[in-house]
């Protein structure tokens, strides 16, 4: 926590309020300080202005009045009156940095520990899909989310995920339609549409994705696009329903085609896909309105290690680009996208949303103003911010939701046969899933089949295991909700794995060499309410608990890296590969991307989109 | 009207609609167009796109599906089955342009006679302030502006008029407070509030003007600003409250520091205002994306002779602009700023509103494509077109409040001495306005007046002529509402003009040798319901009927110059300055600008924002 920042706290209080636009008093207060009939709050003197609207480094002033930016004038042009002064001595201003496109589940926290670590990193706002959360609790698990922002110093703008369930073939906790759709459109901080992933229906007309589009459309909100690779006609295409974005181009020129057809590139740089460096060269004066900065998913540690949207600025200004672009493209562009109000630049009737970067080419974010108060400094939270931050937790922590949402891990017995894979006929092969290492997609092996006592089961010394995916929301009908199949690859020599992270349905992702294994940890991540589950063959050795719906923890990210730290060791100790594993386990559900999947329906042929016996 | 362009006719029926956002069919239709499912109902092939995204011009071929633009691919790149083909033959292709503030009213014609001379320039859509209407008919007389538009092959977006009556020394036809400017902004095609002249209420922190900015907040709509040369901490204090934009900067320092604090700098290029060439340097890559082009206000002859928005278009090229910005400004740049959904690019999914140009250097457009068809061509609108707007046209003549519109002059009684003014004591002066040429601002003179009878008389040969301004809306008490005083400098040798527009209020205006003459032609602009009158000291010698709301002619533009043209020779016989000596009469009544100045209420001393007496 960084000491030195409650000064301003006196003051505020006189136009404090977590309304998205300025009330009319806050607006006469603003006025009164721009024209010099009221002290300042707060004066800036002496900074360097990254101007998103000029382009420019400006020196200036700038006095702030509650929450909003009163008056930028230039440095010494005009005597303010002010109740704190700050001398910045050079340093740089730039606005508050948004990041585009967030799934905070990916990050294992709650939105007020997302905040909490990406404040001082300068990180004001950001737009978040809770594509996993919508997937377990539905529209009450969105507003719950959405709920979470109340109070926050920080700007939880949302999304509406638009893809839930992802497929037929599985069970998701909930199902998302366009009336749900357009119930969440209607929540001011809900800002448009989740990207469209089912780019193969739009491009094919379905009128379930396009009357999507026309719901926002009705809203006046957007529509985010999801479209790997998609190029020419069916590009032409996606577009034309009226799909306004796209984040995930891989190559330079898919971003220069979908730029040039009018979509908004938002330049993704993830814990597993990182796309910066082959994009930078979209970052020019030429477009450099078209391109947005986003992260997507971060893992808990690369958000505490190495950050998050800022990453992207940091690395774009170490590329060669503009810092006032860079900037841009982390502010400005984002709000303007999707009209967030008043956001995203330093200037008069604009939130108090500024960072003091001491650094320029390192980009050291020394200090961040949000909404006119100081929230971080020297890489920590304010006291104030850090009360704030879990006063609104505890808020949100006392909803009626919040407690659904904790017992999200309903589990059908697993007793007896429930895990057992009967054999096939003497002499034929069975589908084996293999994911690639370091890919989400998967192979479809056809082996010989490890067999004892009329089943099927795993076999260590041939990298085989079993593999389950049990339906774990409580909607499947009694005995049925069980998939379950071989997986090679994992290199678990004994014991097992269970996530009840699995994409996207989040069913109970099970993996292990025996039954009893397998049980105990299914059995330990319900009593958890949630969570990643290490058996070595003789019970829990290590385990991190995602009790809130199952997807993610209820502790700050420090505790949330250190309990990861621990499942690592412990599945390598078992000859897994650590948390790769668990990431592996959570994406063998998802029967979006080739090509063999197992959900709790059973193993699904993702190419052929239908279920599949283990015969092969 | 151009006739090379039905063809298209026979197939648009299908997603034909007038809704500002398309329809799910619409949207299948497209997306099955650009996926090559259906034929398109239109192919471009071999043009050179202005592409506004990528700053570029590029080769391409746009297919065109009902309204909308469902793919444009690079030329040759795909095969496209359509029911029509043009080949473009490597003329360029640039998105319609679309003028970002106009009052139409200043060129004395209806939405629909506007849309008529301004679709085959290129402009396909504007964004119209209808000030002066709502001065004389209130929320009324909007609505059914507004509904002028429906049906027109021409985008009549409307800002809800801020400052209504201007002042509370004069009394309009109607005020328009907070209520009913929310009431507007329900409307779909109402995207903001218009210019919000009081600048000195707002940065006075006038409650009534924040309570503005505040309702369009609410409603996601902008506020548009007005603030000729404010600078300083006035100008942070006005933006600071929320206002968005200024199309009053008249030097280029005024515009870069306007743009700087986050305004989106309109470029004004009026027929009397004419800023183009002096901030043309505004536009450039680094802020090209902040500037857009308006009109403002355009004489008949000068919309009719010299063009719209394409003039700016036109002369920045001409003035070394790229010209992809110089399109920019006048198209995807107001788009965005006002929002306006899927307009101002060529690029999928938006709506099929571009133009062919022939000639780039030049800017001359030979076709213009308005929602998927021909609406112009040659420099004439097609059969088609000229067909729908007469449709639109006579539908909103139709309506109730068209005729309410019509009977809008109601003149007290001017027999007898209504329009005397009774002498001062012997040997004492009185006030005179004298407009300055060329200028909207007027001086204060003080001089000894010529008298007959006991009474202050015009004076041909001092070049002083005696100047009313009489209440035309019916709504002042008997016995008053008629404002008296002398005027220099209009050169008349006897005879009367009469003109019922008069900024801002729109009461009679009048100036006259005699009283007897100025009686008849204040009679015969109420017979015609409002319009410019010239009576030579026997009887009327010239008019232009302006029957609607006493501000617009219900004429085709060209009929409306020919009578300009007949009024100003009539008003040059009798030594007058012709049509700009109408013009000066109709802002001799304008009280926000200085110095002095006549309404029906008296004499204004417009610096001191009070009536006074006639004696100096």
């Amino acid at each position: 926590v960084y000491a030195g920042a409650t000064m301003q706290d006196a003051s505020f209080g006189r136009s404090g309020t977590d309304a998205l636009t300025p009330t009319v008093d806050e607006l006469r207060h603003a006025v009164a300080v721009a024209a010099g009939r009221s002290p300042a709050d707060l004066l800036l003197s002496g900074g360097r202005l990254l101007n998103v609207f000029s382009g420019l480094v400006e020196p200036v002033d700038v006095a702030v009045a509650g929450r909003l930016v009163a008056a930028v004038l230039p440095a010494g042009a005009a005597p303010f009156a002010a109740l704190e002064r700050v001398d910045l001595a050079g340093a740089h201003l730039a606005p508050g940095l948004i990041d585009g496109h967030v799934h905070i589940e990916s990050s294992l926290v709650t939105p007020a520990a997302y905040a909490r670590v990406v404040l001082p990193r300068g990180v004001v706002g950001i737009v978040n899909d809770p594509h996993e959360i919508a997937n377990v609790a539905g529209v009450d698990g969105v507003r719950w989310w959405l709920a979470c922002g109340d109070g926050l110093p920080f700007d939880l703008w949302t999304t509406a995920p638009s893809c839930v369930p992802s497929t037929q073939l599985e069970t998701a906790g909930a199902e998302l339609g366009v009336d749900e759709i357009r119930d969440l459109l209607a929540h001011p901080r809900v800002v448009g549409v989740a990207e469209l992933m089912s780019f193969p229906g739009v491009v094919d007309g379905e009128a379930a994705q396009l009357a999507k589009v026309a719901v926002a459309e009705g809203a006046g909100k957007s529509v985010e696009g999801h479209a790997p690779g998609l190029t020419g006609r069916d590009l032409q295409a996606y577009l034309a329903a009226g799909i306004g974005s796209d984040h995930e181009c891989t190559r330079l020129a898919e971003g220069v085609e979908k730029l040039a057809a009018g979509a908004f590139v938002m330049i993704r740089e993830g814990s597993v896909t990182r796309d910066l460096d082959t994009l930078l060269p979209l970052v020019t004066p030429r477009h450099a309105d078209r391109v947005g900065f986003v992260t997507d998913d971060r893992l808990p540690h690369d958000l505490l290690d190495e950050g998050a949207v800022d990453v992207l600025v940091r690395r774009a200004i170490a590329g060669g680009v503009d810092p006032v672009y860079a900037v841009r493209c982390a502010s400005w562009n984002t709000a303007r996208h999707y009209r967030l109000p008043r956001r995203g630049a330093v200037a008069p009737g604009f939130f108090a949303d500024l960072l003091v970067v001491d650094d320029l080419a390192r980009f050291r974010v020394q200090r961040v103003l949000k909404h006119g108060r100081w929230v971080a400094g020297a890489g920590a939270t304010t006291a104030w911010a850090e009360a704030a931050i879990a006063a609104a937790a505890g808020a949100a922590e006392r909803m009626p939701a919040a407690a659904a949402l904790r017992g999200s891990v309903r589990l059908p017995d697993l007793e007896g046969s429930a895990l057992a894979i009967a054999a096939p006929p003497a002499g034929r092969r069975v589908r084996v899933l293999r994911p690639l290492p370091g890919q989400v997609v998967t192979e479809a092996l056809a082996v010989m089949p490890p067999l004892r006592d009329g089943e099927v089961v795993a076999d260590p010394d041939r990298d085989l295991l079993k593999l389950a995916c049990v339906h774990r929301h409580g909607r499947s009908a009694p005995g049925t909700g069980i998939g379950l199949g071989l997986v090679a690859g994992m290199g678990l020599r004994r014991g097992a794995l269970a996530s009840s992270v699995g994409h996207d349905h989040h069913n109970l992702m099970l993996v292990g060499a025996d039954d009893a294994s397998m049980r105990r940890a299914a059995r330990r991540v319900a009593e958890l309410g949630g969570g990643f589950v290490v058996d070595d063959g003789d019970g829990i050795v290590a385990e991190l608990a995602l009790p809130i719906a199952g997807l993610v923890s209820d502790a700050p990210i420090e505790r949330v890296v250190a309990d990861l730290a621990a499942v690592d060791a412990a599945v390598r100790a078992l000859g897994g590969s650590g948390s790769d594993a668990l990431m592996t386990l959570s994406f063998l559900g998802l029967a979006v991307i080739p090509a063999l999947r197992v959900t709790d329906h059973g193993l699904v042929d993702v190419v052929a989109a239908r279920l599949v016996g283990l015969e092969a």
